[in-house]
């Protein structure tokens, strides 16, 4: 058995705490150990969760709370969502089978890896999947697709814990591993006040569904740090440009403000 | 997707209503529908499993209820024990996706397959384990081992599910296929019955772990109905013979008798 930091796993907006404990029990059982939990209904602690942890009392005492799933999935590398099959996407939709084999590669090579689930009513918002290297999708029958969560995390779990028993060699990256989320994020911030200002999110409304396709287009590059500077400087290149540009047609208008006087 | 009757769940002991519920939407996710329950804790139907089936109502209201594990696998032909790795065994011993495929082959080749759980806090009699075709062992961590039932069950119906969807050609078994449980139980009893008669199982508190050997070792055979006949012909030509036997050393010991007066 190959010894593996097996990835986080990430609760948005939980419900119920039993569930939480349920989790807890469901990573322990296939030795998981690292929750994070983003805006927890009821709060955090939950007596509750301790209760159907069944003694997996470590996961739960070591869970951190965050505010928003960009936050808790800033220091790792490849997230997974695990969402039903979306109706139209651009990102890549896996099986928990061949998402394993790819967390297991990506943590061989040395980098942090999570497990992102939604809360038991509303799933996942499609801004925060667009912060995930990819998409999990269980293959639940459609007649009757309401898995519970502590299932869907168990499914993943397991496949991780398979990959990790059977240990097959791992792939090694080629090159540079991808750049932590925050990075990531911090260029799309960039990016996108830079677009705001040079008037490319028209109508205003269309912001946020726009912005997310770039997200999504972006993230599917799986971009290294460096290239993340890269680009970085080359939205500056293009924003100072815009810049400069601007700043010689005022001089243009001013000029011929004068010769009009 | 191939269209093949997915295996019969076999509930042992089941203590928690809620359980059950649980365990039927799980089964109704990953397309598997025929539950029977073996002696349940506090009876069948119970309101408790209706609330948490979340609407997998047609599982729960097609229960059937078993006085024993031998009636309830009857009709069958193979039955995957889940359970821990016994620290000795002589019955094939699989990951759930070892089982799933072989359950997936025997019932392409129209065979009637089954797995079977045990109790919440109890888990199966080694006596109902030896019914079966094989031990399904799902790979938990040493370190936190109590899975949650509904779980046990996730696990293999989703290594089902996934084989159907990604419809390997099955490979056919050759020959004829193995017996119903039926049959095999009433083979062993016919053996174990003249095995009693004939003085075998001594000394007598060791009867059941002698039959269970016996049971386990005969079943890693799969013998088909005809096999099962024809052992039938032999343990009767065995027993008979002996009577024979004793009848000659009766009708010897009173000639002697004769002689001696």
């Amino acid at each position: 058995m190959t010894e593996l930091t097996p990835p986080v796993v990430i609760l948005d907006k939980s419900q119920m705490a039993e569930n939480i404990g349920a989790v807890a029990r469901v990573m322990a059982n296939f030795g998981l150990s690292e929750l994070r939990l983003v805006t927890p209904r009821d709060g955090w602690p939950q007596e509750r969760a301790w209760a159907t942890a069944s003694g997996a009392d470590w996961v739960l005492e070591g869970v951190r709370v965050f505010d928003s799933v960009a936050e808790a999935v800033h220091d790792l590398n490849t997230v997974f969502a695990t969402t039903a099959r979306p109706r139209e996407t651009r990102q890549p939709v896996r099986t928990p089978r061949e998402s394993a084999r790819i967390l297991y590669d990506d943590t061989a090579s040395g980098l942090k890896t999570g497990l992102l689930f939604g809360g038991e009513r509303a799933g996942l918002e499609t801004t925060d999947i667009a912060l995930c290297a990819g998409i999990t999708t269980i293959p639940i029958d459609p007649k009757h697709h309401s898995l519970n969560l502590a299932q869907a995390v168990a499914i993943n779990a397991y496949e991780w814990r398979t990959l990790i028993l059977d240990a097959p060699p791992p792939r090694f990256r080629e090159g540079d591993p991808p750049a932590s989320n925050e990075l990531l994020v911090g260029m799309y911030e960039h990016f996108e006040a830079e677009l705001d200002a040079g008037g490319f999110f028209h109508p205003p409304e269309k912001k946020p569904s726009m912005s997310q396709n770039l997200r999504v287009m972006l993230g599917r590059a799986a971009f290294t740090e460096q290239e993340v500077a890269t680009m970085r400087g080359a939205i500056h290149a293009l924003a100072k440009g815009r810049g400069r540009v601007l700043a010689k047609l005022a001089e243009k208008r001013a000029a011929e403000a004068k010769k009009g006087e």
